[in-house]
């Protein structure tokens, strides 16, 4: 008889749950929650202001989604809750809220609702740069280990730059705090009773490492004297490795789920990185890449390297039991986007609305019969700067090869393939460093809406690109998870990898490269490695003096 | 009293003459004529194919042009022929054209009517590519001592790839020729009998040093063995410098134009240079630029100095007793055109639409704003190659700098920026091989149309730019160098410079360098600097590869 299991994708704006057959991952019902309170960027509910980027959250929006959506689900697929075998939970990260010794959040306290620092910090709240910038030169300084397996940058959405925000601006709330949480940790608590903090978002987010732990009192001394004990203080809950269960849903919480007391509870996962399973990457040497308005790159292996310009490489991280490598790209359908938005003439605009087309599909059409080489362009995709493998966030965008003749459509490709030079630069650099890629799946939106371009990354790559169709795609892995915390005993399975397997979509479609364009590609791809050397790596450092000329 | 002048510009689709009073250029009439035939690329009027990159014009056309023009401002300035004291012709050059010994085109025949060969050749009429690539190669070959007054590069615009070709592909044609001539040089045989080359054409056009001669024999034997003797065979006339008369209106003609016989008319001389007296630049370190769809840079000097990527030095080229120096840039208003038809986006044509400026406009008045350096663009003008000083037209265009949040109007401002730099690249290497460049001058379409453009030209330049508003620039140039022809005896001028000082528009504006751009730009044009001659002097060839793989 078929089990099932409830996978929650939290995203930035919405919530959804997916309802599905484990035996082969068959969706049955879903159902999305829209956060009422969305990203407060400006101000708290109150009317209490916010400073320049600043993005918060309500976790009162959270709580309403979960209570609404799963017993939405569970009520639309005709499932009786005695089959329902699991549930798991991913959420973004760095995605960070205060709460007390019974898991309630600070903001939701009389004397704390009008503190910005009590409210959920998301992932995209960017006022700590400068706390991230004086961590890395404090890092470097003292020749912290820990630190090159972050390429060496620690990034303002982390754990750190968040809580010392909260701590240099709002101390009292500091003292008060009992912990320090992950969103999706906190909601696992909340079902389960079970504080636990998940490998994933420990490893890749807050510098937990499985062999040798977080970073050292001295560290934490040297950035604040009062973060000396940090971790023991207010991020003390144990790391469970993501594949196992964190925990049984409580009883009081499964009536209001339309759940059985008792059901499994996965520990929570990043919404990225729950996709690797999702989209039924499980081997070493297979890479996944998430291709959407950036693109985020993770690839699981058996060695741990350290390997220059990649965002972490974090133990448990993506699998459990294997060394979990994620790189990405700042911005790829983002640079898309701005040349649609900035970059395309009247006539075109009124062709593809003609046509009953998108601009991005009219373009994709007059690029699609374009071939490699032909425009004579060449582009560096750095227009929201360089994430891996250069780690550089004053690096800009570059076109090179126009004339007159040039044509929108022609720039459009250039854009394009200048995203997947950016890619081939990465998975080099892995491969160089000693970490394998053999095989390369895609997947997000462009990966779904744009055969050109997925084309154009299988010739670039030389690799066969899959494309896989996972449109419920976190969803759906955490739905593997929550399978796999059940366990086989349960009808679920023994081993995430398992899960997988059996219910990752089938439906992938392979992009073979085509060996002509493989051949130019490879002579433009080492044009754009000279210039990537050029303009990235000082010997012509002009892209950020212009920044410089500009702030001034 | 009063005396007068007639200058006819014949331009790429009209001619115009301009009747002017020679105390101070005022415009009494003038009157346009467009050219029936205009250019013919595709087909003989008899519907003879022609071949790719032809450009014939039917000299009929000039002829009806000047029988209907010169008559009409007579008329309608209401001036008595006895006080119009000469006639100055410009035209587009190289345009040439074979005619047997009374000056009649050889289209004009039955035997010839349908052979192209027999037409004019327009300035750019461009089949003649490998001609001048191969003249190239043999003048690099036999170390040609003149070949380095042409930046060491030869158009295939000029008159010997032109002639040659007609060599190749009509020799019955060239035995039949009497003579091989520019259009402006015929009209004024027409009119005076007289059978003259102007120092101009023959100089930037045709190899003529006043010096040294024509090239040598072995040199044209080299070329082609039938050519030995091309000057002496077919482009014999005597030359003679700008600002002479070239001889008096013959009576049967006089009559025609409604001129008195006799009337003084000038050497011929080309539209482009023609505007250095035009706009009253006749001493020594001054440049006039004429910044249009390209910008064509001529300053005089009393030293003859070798200048790498210039386009031409010739004594008596552009004021009689000066050497002139041209240098050029192949795109600069067409750059601005291309960015206008190929990418900016809807609402912006819509906003420019509703405003009822066009989106040049709009741009411009967006652009304005913007304080220099404030984009963090920096791009590169080469979109139709480089003609000074890299002399490469296999170099392709650029842009740096862009981010998610680049607007069309910052690539606008750093296009025109570009150009201004390339200007800046042509004044500070006439500079540095001896030639001074002490006043900048500026006239053509952008230098009337575009403040902002020409205020960025004075902070680049750190010179003050005067725009000349010459909307007859060329016609009162011609005027002026008829003034010059006439004599001083006769009511006009003894020199050219006294006609210039006479004559020349009153009304530039000034664009004073601003303190605080001029450092900003001086930066930025550091920056451009090393961008030049990375991309442009072999350093990084990625653009003449990238042309390569395209053609490929």
């Amino acid at each position: 008889m078929s089990k099932y299991t409830i996978g929650i994708d939290y995203g930035t704006l919405s919530a959804r749950a997916l309802l599905v057959d484990v035996c082969d991952g068959h969706e049955l019902a879903s159902a999305v929650f829209e956060y009422p309170h969305a990203v407060m960027s400006e101000k708290l509910p109150d009317g209490t202001p916010l400073g320049p980027d600043w993005a918060l959250q309500h976790p009162q929006d959270y709580l309403d989604a979960l209570f609404e959506i799963v017993p939405e689900v569970v009520k639309n697929s005709g499932v009786k809750p005695d089959d329902i075998i699991g549930l798991g939970i991913d959420f973004t990260s760095c995605t960070m809220l205060p709460v007390d010794k019974s898991a309630t959040p600070l903001c939701f306290s009389e004397e704390f609702k009008n503190h910005p620092n009590a409210y959920v910090k998301l992932w995209k709240h960017h006022s700590t740069q400068q706390k991230a910038d004086e961590i890395d030169r404090i890092a470097i300084e003292r020749k912290e280990k820990w630190h090159a397996n972050y390429g060496g940058k620690v990034s303002s959405e982390w754990t750190l730059p968040k809580l010392w925000e909260l701590l240099d601006e709002d101390p009292d709330l500091y003292d008060k705090m009992y912990e320090y949480v992950e969103a999706g940790d906190w909601l696992v608590w909340l079902l389960t009773g079970a504080d636990t903090r998940n490998s994933c978002s420990a490893g890749y987010k807050n510098f937990y490492n499985k062999q040798t732990g977080y970073p050292s009192h001295e560290f934490f001394k040297a950035i604040d004297p009062r973060l000396e004990n940090v971790i023991e203080e207010k991020c003390f809950a144990p790391v469970i490795p993501i594949g196992s269960r964190a925990g049984r849903v409580k009883p009081d919480i499964a009536a209001k789920l339309s759940l059985l007391p008792g059901t499994a509870v996965a520990a929570a996962n990043i919404d990225a990185h729950v996709c690797v399973a999702g989209a039924g990457v499980t081997r070493p040497g297979q890479m996944l890449a998430i291709v959407g308005t950036s693109t985020c790159h993770m690839t699981v292996s058996t060695v741990e390297k350290q390997v220059p310009g990649i965002c972490g490489v974090v133990e448990d991280g993506l699998l459990p039991g294997f060394l979990g490598y994620e790189a990405g790209q700042s911005s790829v359908g983002d640079i898309f986007a701005w040349f649609c938005r900035n970059c395309v003439p009247n006539a075109y605009e009124d062709a593809a609305k003609e046509r009953g087309i998108s601009i991005q599909q009219y373009l994709t059409e007059l690029a699609s019969v374009q071939k490699p080489g032909e425009s004579g362009l060449l582009a560096l995709d750095w227009f929201n700067g360089n994430r891996s493998i250069l780690v550089d966030f004053d690096l800009t965008g570059m076109i090179l090869g126009m004339t007159l003749q040039t044509k929108p459509e022609e720039i459009y490709r250039a854009l394009i393939e200048a995203t997947a030079y950016g890619t081939r630069m990465i998975v080099d650099n892995f491969r160089k460093y000693g970490v394998p890629v053999n095989e390369f799946f895609a997947t997000g939106g462009i990966s779904q809406k744009n055969a050109m371009a997925m084309q154009i990354y299988a010739d670039v790559l030389n690799m066969p690109v899959r494309a896989v169709d996972a449109k419920q795609g976190a969803a759906l892995g955490s739905a593997m998870f929550a399978a796999t915390a059940a366990g086989k005993e349960s009808g679920g399975y023994d081993s995430i990898q398992d899960a997988s397997a059996a219910m990752a979509p089938k439906n992938a479609h392979i992009y073979k490269p085509i060996a002509d364009n493989v051949r130019i590609y490879e002579e433009l791809y080492r044009e754009y490695a000279i210039l990537h050397d050029y303009f990235g790596r000082g010997i012509n450092n002009v892209m950020k003096r212009l920044k410089k000329i500009r702030l001034e």
